[in-house]
């Protein structure tokens, strides 16, 4: 039998991160391509307490099948929770919570755009985004991010290029890969600019609450008076990744697409790992576990950065981040970046090549990702120290 | 802000039978409406004892992100016990954990559908994956359901006036809604048919394992020498629905593109409820939870059908059934169908009106669905009861 497969995903391949995990899975590797967070991050002790507590008292209530806008429950505290900390959500938006937020982006894209039509993205941005778009044959449209954000000049020029965009995906805070967040006044005229030309705005911010220096900006959906703007949250890196709980914010007629388009996908997010986020954030004091993983992850980003430093320059420069997972290497730009990369899993060392973020792999690229959170100290220090004896040997 | 959405979803509406929970939630109607296992069905004490283990032992492993394919020994275990317990599943096969069997029919659509292509299903059938069909702008075509299962003529004059059919959409063991299984001589023809128009099969079985009466019917898949057809399983009938763990067996070449598909849907299903169903398969008395569960649906069936002959003759009449969770009940001509079951839902017994599992909704019809495994044994005696004298009052 010859299989033949629709267009939309005939020239689909698998997410390079994913495949990459495959070299990572050999313990001999150091894995710094994960965006994994890490193991004494996660809140394991109430997750029993929770768990045991609903499965003696009242166990149907987490197994039978649910609503497909999600926990009750959950939706009011979310939805409260944003309102109050980050001004986000108003009485014109409703809350879906998704099997992670990498459903917000199928739903909104099955939602929002036919197939040729335009999104745009930031350069880089996170490959599972661009893949789920890729997947509905969305045509992606790059703008350059800078230190601040995106470039905005480049992002009016492309507007007017492509007047069938539906929507700009970005990521404002602590940005995968870049690392990069989004100044307010580059938020400010990202939203104008998104009003200017009639299109929406995918806000996705799963880092936003690791956050280990520099002052909290504004969410762009906390100055959605136009309803434009679909905020994607997560509790993959602030509760646990693996349970599949996100949520998102948007207006309340795309909320009801979003519902009927999750009723044909998975009909219902697993409802006791709903429970458990809705008993974390409501019965315990989530504020503090967040304090937590702040410290644990800003020890690791100052020691990942120190041990940059320590090995890796000249060949290799990166930018200092302020939140988030993942710091972005430039590599010295004599070398040849995806042998790099090659040449570093030869030596038991994974990261991923930034080709894998960009709308066309192919596009010359000479930064890395990595990420300091899911290895030991021990693994950080002895990768980094590899990556930056292969690059230096190379000027 | 005028909401510009897809072709593909302009014309989608929420789930009939969704829509209906609404009114079943009210506590003074009888719902008669769902699909749910019954409450004492779960494996309650299993899932709490491999949940509070895990937990203890080796919190990450089921908290930290997984793999899209899903956990490997669940896959191989659900493997091996189909292959050895129904002979379904060869060496060209593979099999990826889904997030509901919901979504294998959203993955498979995606991957092989392109807009406006057909999809024959029968009719009637599951609304859930019409509406997933229908979400890729697919066409359906339906082939009458017999006593027996879809009439193969007229699949034949289907399959040749639509060259284009990517997939025939099958529910062979007590279908959903008609309560119907398809005979092994239908089975050998819809499979002898695909082959021969070179479609592929989607086999839906998600109530296989509640067969109360009669001989098992081996499965479609079990004489796929071809590679044509992609089976369907799901945990949510035989261990819980909440926690959404389905599986697809299917040729590799469309497994790989399942699993593209997936990285950009949901990333994985809950590893949590991957990690409880495998080890409640593995390590606890399947076979044994299995015979306690047709028996406990044996007796709902058996109460229910003698209700119906009790109360609802000569105006309500019903196809006596072997297995699954639905039986499907023929309304006197003389009735119209709409307005009784809006008339039911005052008198608060809640049904599923029997048009919204057609292709075209608006198609005359003059029966119901009714579940037996959600309601209590008063429940479906006091609901019965008025349905049966409703309309009885109206012949």
């Amino acid at each position: 039998m010859e299989y033949k497969f629709s267009d939309r995903v005939s020239n689909l391949k698998p997410s390079a991160i994913r495949e990459i995990f495959k070299y990572a899975a050999d313990p001999e590797v150091v894995s710094l391509s994960a965006g994994n967070p890490s193991p004494d991050a996660f809140p394991v002790k109430a997750i029993e307490e929770i768990s045991a507590k609903v499965l003696a008292e009242d166990p149907i209530k987490v197994l039978q099948y649910s609503v497909s806008e999600g926990y009750t429950p959950l939706r009011q505290h979310l939805m409260e929770y944003m309102q109050k900390e980050c001004n986000t959500g108003s009485e014109n938006d409703d809350i879906i919570i998704t099997t992670g937020a990498q459903q917000i982006m199928d739903l909104c894209t099955k939602s929002l755009v036919n197939e040729g039509e335009t999104v745009i993205v930031e350069a880089p941005s996170f490959i599972g985004s661009l893949n789920t778009f890729r997947s509905y044959n969305a045509k992606l449209v790059g703008v350059t991010v800078e230190s601040d954000g995106m470039n905005t000049d480049e992002l009016e020029e492309k507007l007017k290029a492509n007047p069938d965009t539906k929507f700009i995906y970005t990521i404002p805070n602590f940005q995968n890969p870049s690392g990069v967040t989004m100044s307010l006044k580059k938020r400010q005229k990202v939203y104008e600019l998104a009003k200017k030309y009639g299109v929406l705005i995918i806000e996705d911010n799963p880092y936003g609450d690791l956050r280990y220096s520099g002052e909290n900006v504004p969410n762009i959906k906390s100055f959605d008076t136009d309803g434009i703007v679909i905020y994607a949250g997560s509790m993959s890196k602030v509760i646990s990744p693996g349970i599949r709980v996100a949520y998102c914010i948007c207006p309340k007629p795309i909320f009801q697409k979003l519902v009927v388009c999750k009723q044909g996908n998975d009909v219902h997010t697993n409802i006791w790992a709903q429970y458990i986020c809705d008993e974390f954030i409501t019965k315990y004091d989530f504020n503090n576990h967040l304090g937590m993983l702040r410290n644990i992850y800003a020890k690791k980003a100052e020691f990942c950065m120190n041990l940059l430093d320590k090995y890796c320059a000249p060949a290799i420069t990166y930018n200092k981040i302020d939140g988030g997972l993942f710091i972005w290497c430039d590599l010295d730009k004599s070398i040849d970046m995806p042998s790099f990369c090659k040449e570093a899993v030869l030596n038991k060392v994974c990261v991923v090549p930034g080709n894998a973020f960009l709308t066309d792999e192919n596009e010359e690229c000479h930064s890395f990702r990595i990420n300091f959170t899911t290895p030991t100290d021990e693994q950080l220090e002895k990768g980094i120290k590899i990556l930056g004896e292969l690059a230096n040997k190379k000027i």
